[in-house]
């Protein structure tokens, strides 16, 4: 089996690397626009061969893999498709689905598409952090359109099991709503504390002496890669301002309690917060 | 130099370590309600003896550290006064320090007192999470209340160096208001999370198979003791609300970007809070 991975950041790289680690195909590809990034994936082993061209990277591939941020992949569809052969499977890892699924269905010519998207990541991009276990033992969410093609779902579904991937088949907008809430917001909030503490230090410039590791861990995730992030925003724009409805109904309810000195509802508010979290990302309850 | 903890939890049970092991104290006494923090305080080399009485546990002391909730630090204070000598210097290390500052300066008999407050701690509570490593490195805040005493002063900023800790000298109002927003909002917001992910677990039972490292990083504070939380959101009340109001206000700005599709302005803002973050926190900037 020939693989084609487009664009090699930290999810292409490492899902390439991971590829070839459990040999999972006979030759791996990559396309990128960077020829240093080219050079760096075939040095981690996280392709065979790489590509500056499209047409030339894609050509005889039975998978084609899109790792590039969700719009860039709404932007490159069209010009791929007529590329293809007829029986490529096209494969996405992008971290919004609703959008790209719905691109593919109104695309002519997609005969075997899976949607798919890997729950791991880091804050760092780029090829240099690629990392053949990034996707060990995460779950990945994989999203067959309407009358997908079966043969297609089994492919990719044994692709995702061998490099030792959890696949979980989901459809886009169940996921997009779920990832709204446990992805996308998290990201949000933290941004929001990046900027609060950025202006406290514009004020106070002893702001940085009083951060310890709650605040380096709650605003890690603003330290992501902004072009990714400002895609996911813009794709998954319903199920995300939902989600910042109900941060702001919940912070509310809170503030009240607060401002009240409502210490009662204020612990059974805080208590259900910690048995929720250590329910939800089924961690062992601690103190 | 006599040394006596009260409350030998996560913060108390560390300070006593760190001050055994670097030799800063002759003596090192514990007061707790319960026995068996006691027992296992002393096996774990956080204290030489443990007392159930105060009396008994703070005769002779030249420091006491309070090392309880805040709110159990204020109702313990007009009690606690009486036994202390006239030398004794009373220390603590409250999360908040307007609302200790004020009680200490309203009570008549406190001759050498400092406020304190390590910028360091995890979601973890008890003593069997006491570590004498978890000082070491953090910023120390001590807050002297107006007219301290030098030499008071002096001794403890001694002592807070000699466990590894680094003394920062501040007012109460300003820590106040600005771990309002390095720490305590961080928790509210990740409380938030909790919430919003349990609510949608309630309606999509697969959530919990999209919580990637990033929602664990930005839940992890919430999952912290809930008493020592809620008496630090009761206890610096003001400045977490107006924390509270900003977050709101940013909030509202990253959503109406978002809704209204205007890339070029969440592009800023999302870069911003990247770079905001990596100065105040003086981390390396990434990918």
């Amino acid at each position: 089996m020939r693989v084609t991975i487009i664009g090699l950041g930290l999810l292409g790289g490492s899902f390439g690397m991971a590829v070839r680690r459990a040999g999972a195909a006979d030759r791996v590809a990559g396309v990128d626009l960077d020829q240093a990034t080219l050079d760096r994936a075939r040095r981690l082993g996280a392709i065979d061969a790489g590509y500056l061209d499209l047409a030339a990277g894609v050509a005889g591939a039975d998978v084609v893999v899109l790792a590039t941020p969700v719009r860039s992949i709404l932007e490159m569809l069209p010009g791929l498709v007529p590329m293809l052969g007829r029986e490529t499977i096209l494969f996405d890892l992008g971290s919004t689905k609703e959008a790209i699924v719905s691109a593919v269905a109104g695309l002519a010519g997609i005969g075997r598409y899976v949607g798919g998207h890997p729950m791991a990541g880091t804050e760092h991009a780029g090829i240099e952090h690629a990392d053949d276990g990034l996707l060990r033992g995460a779950a990945f969410a994989l999203v067959p359109p309407p009358a997908a093609d079966e043969g297609a779902v089994d492919l990719i579904t044994d692709l995702v099991r061998r490099i030792g991937a959890r696949p979980v088949v989901i459809s886009a907008e169940r996921h997009d709503r779920i990832v709204a809430i446990t992805s996308h917001l998290p990201y949000l909030l933290s941004v929001v504390l990046a900027l609060a503490a950025e202006n406290m230090a514009r004020e106070e410039s002893r702001t940085g002496e009083f951060t310890a590791s709650g605040f380096r861990d709650t605003t890690r995730l603003a330290a992501s890669n902004v072009r990714v992030m400002a895609d996911i925003c813009l794709t998954n724009r319903q199920p995300l301002l939902r989600a910042v409805e109900e941060a702001r109904r919940l912070l509310d309810g809170l503030a009240a309690q607060i401002e009240q000195g409502n210490e009662l509802e204020l612990v059974k508010t805080l208590t259900q917060a910690k048995e929720g979290r250590a329910s939800v990302s089924g961690e062992r309850r601690t103190g």
